[in-house]
């Protein structure tokens, strides 16, 4: 283990430069018994081949894993069989994490990120702290960066829940940042949730790790919830990694003349992101089978053969287009909205807008993947 | 004339019933020729076969046709040449119109619906305002209901940027409701607008006419843009109908905690409406030629062979992909996202993603129709 650490340590090797040194090597003991030449030839920074090349980190590396241990918290190396399979997907996991707490447990639940500006307005700290309540209380854990606005409500509001919630650091996990964060991180830890950094112990706030912070974030995620940010803020960044990484980007929108939700709205509008007014709207995007547990459970069927069994008729003010849609469904089974299509034999903007006026006189339901149902 | 419209005046036959029967017979003067058998047929409702069949309203449309002349109006029928031709593509276009002020005029422009809530917010009121008066002042008229709040506010901003303005009425021309919306009708007579409703002279505001008045303030325009509209409101039924019809529909998103946005955000979340930050949001989904006439003009391409015709290089902080995508551009000539697609070989979250990192540094812009140039 000491190697790996080492090599997190080294200056001048990030998370590309680590993987392409055991890509080529296979271990982190291979990377220190390398040659000056094969090590030049990766092209590494040259304080990053001396300090390779000295092992000088060795003895502080030993130091590290020590002080580790005093702090309880624990160390994964990226081949470790337990080390976060989502984060281990993307294009540059971190070679090694420190986490305190009860990481596991928190991990092995559906996770979403919620993350947005640290100058936010009262509506999206609101809007934060209910959504991550609202998702925690159904066994989702929020992860969040830890920052002042938004990140804080997040955080906070799932601590409301009683539910879980991770905090991924850009410093080392004993260096909590902004400092008055500390008692809410105790808190985050009190409630069996977890702090998470790739960063040694020490590393002090420096703007170019919130970066490499962000994409841990949207690595541990199914997907990214963004509540509020301004044109170039830093969050538009986490939901473009997010995109990258092939996750889920939803965004709350607000008002046009906000600058605060000019990036959410942006997002929506321009990258595909699924505008969310409730927690649902993020639940109903998650893969089925997660979704399907976190969801309402459906009215129990009614007994066969009773008068409940027979089909509602259809209400007499619906169009011509809502009645033949209404008719096609039913309260038992959900249909998938292309043979709605097929079925009704309607075009796609006349279905749309026949379900629409079906789901406004609150006549069916919308069910996760563009699945219909009658409303009992 | 006078067949036409004493059918308009018939009690009991409303559009559609008009339809049937102009279907049946051909022409409004045939349908006063029907035997009682013949309209019964059609399953009309008593008083109209009897008042069709005792052609009791004909002296009543002779006086009608007067008034009108009087009120230096006009009156459209379903079968003339200069009938708008998108309202005459809708199900159940009116058989009769009575139009006041340079219809023509407005109506040979591009139109675009701008509706929403009466009850609405001071938000509501300025986002309608402001899109209603940027979208005129690029020569699009602006559509709407002359109610209360954003009906009011959409009005108010085309005529702040001296541009055309059509109100559709729910009553006769010559009643106005709101009453204290009289001086806002004549002010928009003065600027050129028009007045437009399918009702006789002197019908009093009957809420059952209002969602008629709906079907045509979406039928006269190439879309519908909603600003404010709470759960159930009336406004989202005009989106409906206006994705009945195929036309567009566009919705300014809100807080997630206002009650006057639930409906716009839930039209962008639900039924595929475009989420509008800006005036240039709606006139990018109208039709091609109509949009390429009202967006400001491509820079001019530069010299051949100067030093301005290089290609400027990727900057150097680009991510990978962000970099292929860049590389495919170039500021003359716009791409499609699929030939991105089909060049870059990234899947379609990974180029998305790095459009719009690419787009947040201000380095492509996006053309209408998912086209992407270089910025200059």
């Amino acid at each position: 283990m000491k190697e790996w650490i080492a090599l997190n340590m080294t200056p001048g090797v990030g998370p590309r430069a680590a993987a392409k040194l055991l890509e080529r090597f296979g271990s982190a003991e291979a990377v220190f018994n390398a040659t000056r030449a094969e090590l030049e030839a990766l092209r590494l920074r040259p304080e990053a081949v001396e300090s390779i090349r000295a092992r000088d980190l060795f003895e502080k590396a030993v130091d590290e894993i020590n002080r580790v241990r005093e702090l309880g918290a624990d160390l994964l190396l990226l081949d470790d069989g337990v080390y976060p399979a989502l984060l281990r997907e993307i294009f540059d996991p971190p070679v090694t994490l420190y986490l305190k707490g009860a990481w596991e447990e928190c991990l092995s639940a559906p996770c979403v990120a919620v993350v947005g500006s640290r100058r936010s307005s009262t509506y999206g700290q609101n809007a934060a702290q209910m959504l991550a309540r609202d998702l925690a209380q159904r066994g989702v854990t929020i992860i969040s960066g830890l920052a002042r606005g938004i990140d804080a409500a997040a955080h906070r509001g799932a601590l409301e829940a009683g539910g879980r919630t991770v905090a991924v650091m850009g410093t080392g996990l004993d260096e909590v940042y902004p400092r008055d964060h500390r008692k809410l991180a105790q808190e985050i830890l009190a409630a069996g949730g977890a702090l998470i950094s790739e960063f040694p112990l020490g590393t002090p706030p420096a703007p170019q790790n919130f970066p490499y912070r962000n994409r841990v974030i949207s690595g541990l995620s199914l997907g990214v919830l963004v509540v509020e940010a301004a044109e170039n803020s830093g969050s538009l960044i986490t939901a473009r990694l997010a995109l990258e990484q092939g996750r889920e980007v939803w965004a709350v929108p607000g008002n046009i003349t906000s600058r605060n939700s000019f990036g959410t709205n942006y997002l929506i509008k321009g990258a595909g992101a699924k505008l969310v007014q409730q927690w649902q709207d993020v639940v109903e995007e998650l893969p089925q089978e997660v979704a399907a547990r976190l969801l309402p459970p459906e009215t129990k069927k009614k007994e066969e053969g009773g008068p409940s069994r027979q089909m509602p008729l259809a209400p007499t003010d619906l169009s011509a287009s809502e009645r033949a849609v209404f008719n096609l469904l039913t309260a038992d089974e959900a249909v998938h909205i292309d043979e709605l299509a097929a079925q009704s034999k309607l075009s796609m903007p006349e279905l749309t807008g026949a379900l629409l006026g079906l789901e406004i006189r609150e006549l069916v339901r919308q069910l996760p993947g563009k699945c219909f149902v009658r409303k009992m």
